[in-house]
Formats: structure tokens, C-alpha cells, sequence
């Protein structure tokens, strides 16, 4: 209710009426066949009401909530069993009004309507037909939001979703300690000849055992430096690095998200430990340099620099590490951002547009390849939520890209990186939460980073 | 290749193309945040392509078929990994030809479209542009299919779905020995005070572990009467029943689905074994019935007429069996269909339309409740693979209504029934293949399935 009202307070000034649709449920094999039902982040944050179907408005003018959704009918009840009514379901979420689905029409006619970015076509088509416009107009573009989506709306959730609350962290730290179990329960499984699928069933079934489920599709790979690799076909090999970046979702809906590298072996050769090293100390700097008033941009740089440096002393770029990183350069072994937001979303909020989340209004993109790709680089504020995941890799199809279009050709060292094709990607990563004097590692006992700790883990 | 040559056989004379639209990803928590991928079942059975946001034609009268397609571009290659292009897919698919997914329009332009009731909002929007229609018209509606479907080809897929194939009989059973360990790490599970979510986790784990996952929302519920529930919240408790009812779903998508009902702590009451019996002799009973050339309609009335006379033993009603049964009254207690046919979906091809796929032509649907509500009636046939499911369940508002509407007041003991309205209900379910010769039981050793086996297995 207090978020609803800070809602209306932001929006005081706007005429007409915020529209929320609820999810429905998604099919899979066949349409009575669905997935694991999962409720919209939004409606969440704002109604708490975990079940399909619904719909709401928050008149902005009066202040005034409605629910919208069906009763049970007596067949309902017998395959369904008793379920609140939605006057009930109103109630209990501290609303004003009710009343059926079909009133929705009649409410919103000849209001204005705002709404959000649609993650799904279901909700986007029933905006579409309320609002009289075309359902494509719902839906992000790219990293903007929706065209038809109202501005001020989002502005307003963004920021209310972006400081978490303390009730929002104690949930997301419990999310934590649960995925940072699961990751626990997928480093016990590892040893040669595995197949990964196994020991991603382990840590999705421990997932939905204790949360809803995982907060995304479990990365398990054996090749890091593909980074969208959801095949989970390979036995584990002598040899290999083994990326996991998997987080749990609890079943309050708060995300955790974590990434360690594993030596499938037990231990880390000579030249996985030196690039090892690299990527613990990029992921010890960010945490240190993670408080209040610091741009996350101006941490990702900074681990930018430092990677560049000790990447240098390993012979595999050359020249000044600051000038290195100022041209984009770390791009190569590190194309992705050092970070990014997360709550209800492992990516907190992405459909409603990744500038208007994690840029600041005075923040433009950059177009190098990895710090272009930072989804959270604004100041830094007590109760953000973000993920600290700095990694490096080895992409041939990228070396041989920029090598091929003569990019730093006199600074990267193409030849020497040869010999490193077959090593694959490390990645680490944490959940970290802005204090007022610094920040914190969400959930319990910090799971094992550094090679030491690892191999202690691996071998006891 | 022999599945598209026996369509474009079945459907001679037929001018046009047919035309299938591959799954794409489908949003959870957002757009870029999606449910694992799940191709669609008769796109596997045709093209075995198990890619995303695919398209492939039939052509009806040169039997040649096209696989539409976009291949990777060099930022694919970076972020996925090298993948095979459309024309590999085409060629290991034993396609004449392939082409770009914008070719699609032009390919269909001008030509009749056959096309099947789709599942997902974002096929049937495709399709509806191709052909000039209304997405809604390409969904079933309610027990039949799509206004705008093909008959013809979905009566030529029906046919050929629903006669499986030698390797199709080694797949399923494949996936009905993952299953059966499914729920053997199920039974080991039970324990008083466990959570149920708890032993939904375990059981889903190994299915990602073993195969693609599970092949529909499992039920495991203390209210067995509730067809519905979906909610795992509570713990194990004392002298409940525990209905069991899941499947998995195989890396190659083959279904299975079975059900066992335990006691919670291990040992059936006596009032719960006088129920049970029943329910295991209508299981064994409809497994004696099943073989080729008799109905399956025929085989659940034979298990409604059985169940009848036991319940009349117990004095839960009273009169002549076949008589009751012919009255429909084994409803109330068996509110549902005895079986369906399973292969690629766990209730194969549901949506192109219950009737048209369970039911011969000659055959009508019954209005009675249970009975109504069978999905497989059809004549046997070898190749047929179908579940046998019989149940008893006492559902206090579904009794009530009878009772209030003075429903067979001079044959079921409502007073008698009062004393049950706690009790829950009972299922049990095989997986079954229909042979030359009469029907085979489907995976490895059977299941625990009797009273004395169930306490057996629970109490070692």
C-alpha cells in the first residue's frame, strides 16, 4: 500500500489512471500444457497478488486502487478447491475496490491510460485493445522502452524499484543464501566424465525445491567464452575451465545471481591460475571500490585498467593500461559490463528500457564493446542492489575479428593470444548491496573465489 | 523424410502448401528472460529441428518441403558459439530446400495454406498475417480445433501421431524408465513433516538432470480430490494420502506420466485400503480389457460398472452395477476420462481437438460426468500408447451438489459418504502400448503399485 501511494505521490500532477496486467499463464507443449506460472515483477512490487489472470488500475488523480480478476464458479472449486474471492485477494492487498474483468473496459474508457514496457504478447494485446493502439507499440525496443509506453509511469517505478527497501533486502539476501547453496550443491557434483546436464538438474531441482525456481537459465559450460551456450550435452573434461553462472529465485520472487569457475580437474593449471588471478583481484578492486557517490561506470573502468595491466605483464597487450582502457580495449577479454541491477528481475526492470535504468539523465552510453554493453552505470546509491562480474576470455572469433580489422594491432599482442584459443572464459561474480557507507556481499558465507579457496574446497 | 512422404501420401489430391511454424522462445520474468525452450511436437515429429524461430513448408503437390530460417551472423558466432546454418538443418533433416525466414511470405503468396490450431499467441499471429486471418481463429476452442485449421491435415496427422512408430515405442519407453525413477526418488522422499515443494524439487531435478524436464506440472497433493493443485506448501502430515501424479519429458520430448498414491507414513489405514483395492483391481481390470479391435470407451465403462460393485460392497451405494454405471453415477467418485493417448505431448495433439483426436468417427462424446470427460474412446489399434488412470475421490462441494440437485437419492448413501469427506482420493496410472496381440505395460519393472507392495517398498 505505501508503495502504491509513493507511486501516486511522484505522479501527482498526471491526469488519468496507471493500468497493470497481471500474467496469464504460458503454454509449453500445448496450451493447457503450461510452464511453471510466473507472476509480472511490476505487479509484484505494487499488488503482491501471486495468481494469473488479473488486472488492476491506481487512479493517479484520486489515488484509488481497483482489482480486476474472476471469481470461482462451482466447477472451479471442485477441480481447483477453495481459493479466495477477488474481493478477498483486494483486501488482503490493501486495495480500495474490486470487481470482474469484464468492468475493466468501462473503467478505463475515456481516461488517459498509462502503462509500462510489456515483457509478454498475452498483456501486450489487452493493452493494445484498451488503449487503441497496436500491441507492438507495448513492447521494448531494443534498449528502449515501449514508444507507447507512458515516460512518467516508468520513470516514477524505476525509481522506487532501484532502492530497495529493508524487507527487500532481508529477501534478497535470503535468495542469496539459497542460490549461494545451489552453487555449493553444483561444485560437490563436479569430477571428470559428469555430464553437465546432470549437475544442472541437481542445482535447478534444489532451486525449485526451496524458491520458485532459477532466476534464469542456468549457465554450465566448459567453454566460458561462449557466453549464451545452453547446451548441456558434454561430459566434464581433464583440463577444463567450467563456468557456472546461475542464480535462485525465491519463492517471493527475488532474484540471487552468482558465477564461479570451477577446474574440472580439482586444480587450476599454471596459466588458468595467472588469468585466475587477474579476474579475483578486477573482482576484489570493484567491491572495494563500490559506495555511495562513486559511478558504477567509474568502477567498471577502473577494473578495465587493472585487467589491462596484469594482462600486460603476462605479455598479452602492451602500453599504458589507462590509455589501453580509454580505447576500449578491454573489450576483447571482457565484452560484457561489470555489471548490473537486480531485485525481481536478475536484470532488474530490463523490458522498461536499459538506459532509463541504470543511466543516470546526465550518463550516455558508450559504443565500446564492454563498457557499451555496462547495463548499471549510474551513482551509486544506498540500497541499490547490482552484481559485481568481471571476467576474461579468450573469443577466437573476436580476436581474429579485431585482428582482422587491424584494431590496436601495436598494443595486443594477436600472436601470443594464440596459444590461449582453447582456454575458455573465467568469470566471477557477487551480489552486492550499496550501504550507506560502502557495500555489502549479499547472503550468507561468501561462496569460494580465490584459486586457494577453490582448490581447498575441490580437495578436502 | 518417411513421416513428410506418408503426409503428402495421406493428403493426395490436396492442393497448397502445409505450413508449420517452429517455437520461439517464450518471456518468463521478461522479455530476454525466457522459460526453457520447448519445440513444438509436430514440428519435431516432422523436421526433428530442435532450434527456435523456425519455418518450414510442405509443398502438397510436389511433395517438396523448404526449411525457412536466419543464419548467424558474425555477433551470433561471438555470443552463441559456432551453430550448423539452416541449410545444414535442412540437409541432416533430409529437406529439398532452404531459405531465408523472409522468403517465407513470398513462398506462400498465392498458394492455399493448410495449417494445424497452433498453441502459442506468437505462431498463431504469425500464421493469421500469412494467411490473411485472426490469430484467434487459429487456436482451438475449447474441445475443437481451430475454426481456420486444416481438417484434412490435421485428420492426416492425427493418424499418423497416433500409431506409433518401433522407434518412437523405444523413445517413449525410454522416458517412462526415467519416469518411473522419477518417482521412485519420489516414494524414498516421503517422510512426515517434509514440505512437499521439497519432494517437487527432487523429482523435477532429475528430470532436468535425465531429460528435458517434466512433461506437465506435477501434482503432488494431500488432497488428492483436488484435480487442480498446484500448491506444494505443506508439509507431510500423519495419516494423509499422497497423490503422486508426473511425468518426464525425455531429451527427445517423449512423454511420460504416471501416478501412485502413498500413505504418508507408510502404512494405508484400513478404511484407506478398502479404497485402494478398488481403485488397483480397476487398474489391473482396464490393463486385462486393453488390446486391439475393443474401444477404449468400452474398457471405462467396464472399470466404471467394477467400481460400482465394490463401492456397493462398502455400502457407498446401492443396485445393480451396469445399471449405475449406465446412469453415470460412478462419476461423483471418478469425475475423469480413464486415459489419453501420450506420445510428443502427455495428452497427445490436445489441441487439435479432443474429439477429433480421441474419438472414431463413429463414436460420440458422452455428456455424463467422467465418462464426458474420457479422451481416448477410439477403437485399439497396435502402436497406440495410452494412459490407464482410474481413480476414486470424495469431493465434499462436488457431493453436495449432487445431494442438493437430489441426484441418484435412491442409490448413492449420501449420509455414508459424509464420513469421507476428509479422506482425499486415489489414483493410479500406467503408461501403456496397445500390441498385436494386446497391450504391454511401458518402461522397466513396474512400479509398486498393490497395497502390499506400496508398504513393502515404504518400509524397508
Amino acid at each position: 500500500m505505501a508503495r502504491r501511494r509513493a507511486l501516486v505521490e511522484k505522479l501527482k500532477g498526471q491526469e488519468g489512471l496507471a493500468l497493470f496486467i497481471g500474467n496469464g499463464d504460458s503454454p509449453a507443449q500445448y496450451r493447457d500444457n503450461c510452464y511453471k506460472f510466473r507472476q509480472d515483477s511490476t505487479w509484484l512490487y505494487f499488488f503482491g497478488i501471486d495468481e494469473p489472470g488479473l488486472a488492476a488500475t491506481i487512479d493517479l488523480e484520486s489515488g484509488e486502487s481497483t482489482l480486476f480478476g474472476n471469481d470461482c464458479d462451482i466447477d472451479d472449486i471442485i477441480w481447483n478447491g477453495p481459493t479466495p474471492s477477488i474481493a478477498d485477494h483486494a483486501a488482503s492487498a490493501g486495495m480500495d475496490k474490486s470487481a470482474p474483468l469484464k468492468a475493466l473496459e468501462s473503467a478505463v474508457k475515456g481516461r488517459k491510460i498509462h502503462f509500462v514496457s510489456q515483457s509478454r504478447q498475452a498483456n501486450a494485446a489487452k493493452i493494445a485493445a484498451l488503449a487503441g493502439i497496436v500491441p507492438q507499440d507495448c513492447f521494448a525496443q531494443g534498449k528502449n522502452p515501449a514508444p507507447a509506453a507512458s515516460k512518467a509511469l516508468t520513470r516514477a517505478i524505476i525509481e522506487l524499484r532501484l532502492i530497495k527497501e529493508a524487507r527487500e533486502i532481508e529477501l534478497i539476501d535470503q535468495a542469496c543464501i539459497l542460490g549461494q547453496q545451489m552453487h555449493t550443491i553444483a561444485r560437490e557434483s563436479i569430477a571428470l566424465g559428469v555430464v553437465e546436464q546432470d549437475i544442472v538438474g541437481r542445482m535447478e531441482g534444489y532451486a525449485l525445491s526451496k524458491g520458485w525456481g532459477v532466476s534464469f537459465s542456468t549457465i554450465l559450460t566448459q567453454h566460458g567464452e561462449i557466453f549464451h551456450c545452453h547446451s548441456h550435452a558434454q561430459k566434464l573434461q581433464e583440463g577444463r575451465l567450467l563456468v557456472i553462472d546461475a542464480g535462485l529465485e525465491s519463492n517471493e520472487h527475488y532474484a540471487s545471481d552468482f558465477t564461479r569457475t570451477y577446474p574440472t580437474g580439482g586444480r587450476y593449471t599454471q596459466k588458468q591460475k595467472e588469468i585466475y588471478n587477474i579476474v579475483d583481484e578486477c573482482h576484489n578492486l570493484a567491491f572495494e571500490l563500490t559506495k555511495p557517490g562513486t559511478s558504477y561506470r567509474s568502477v567498471h573502468i577502473a577494473v578495465a585498467e587493472r585487467m589491462l595491466e596484469r594482462l600486460g605483464e603476462l605479455g598479452l597487450v602492451k602500453g599504458n593500461a589507462a590509455e589501453l582502457a580509454a580505447q576500449g580495449f578491454a573489450g576483447l577479454f571482457m565484452p560484457h559490463g561489470l555489471g548490473h541491477n537486480m531485485g525481481l528481475d536478475v536484470h532488474d526492470m530490463e523490458d522498461y528500457g536499459e538506459n532509463a535504468v541504470g543511466y543516470d539523465p546526465d550518463q550516455s552510453r558508450s559504443s565500446q564493446l564492454g563498457l557499451g554493453s555496462l547495463r548499471m552505470a549510474r551513482k551509486l546509491v544506498p540500497g541499490n542492489v547490482i552484481t559485481n562480474e568481471p571476467g576474461i576470455y579468450f573469443i577466437p572469433a573476436l580476436i581474429e575479428q579485431w585482428k582482422a580489422q587491424g584494431i590496436g594491432k601495436d598494443c595486443i599482442c594477436y600472436d601470443k593470444l594464440e596459444s590461449y584459443y582453447d582456454f575458455g572464459g573465467i568469470r566471477l561474480e557477487d551480489d552486492i548491496l550499496v550501504t550507506e557507507t560502502g557495500a555489502r556481499r549479499l547472503g550468507g558465507d561468501r561462496l569460494p573465489a580465490s584459486v586457494e579457496e577453490i582448490e581447498k574446497a575441490m580437495n578436502r
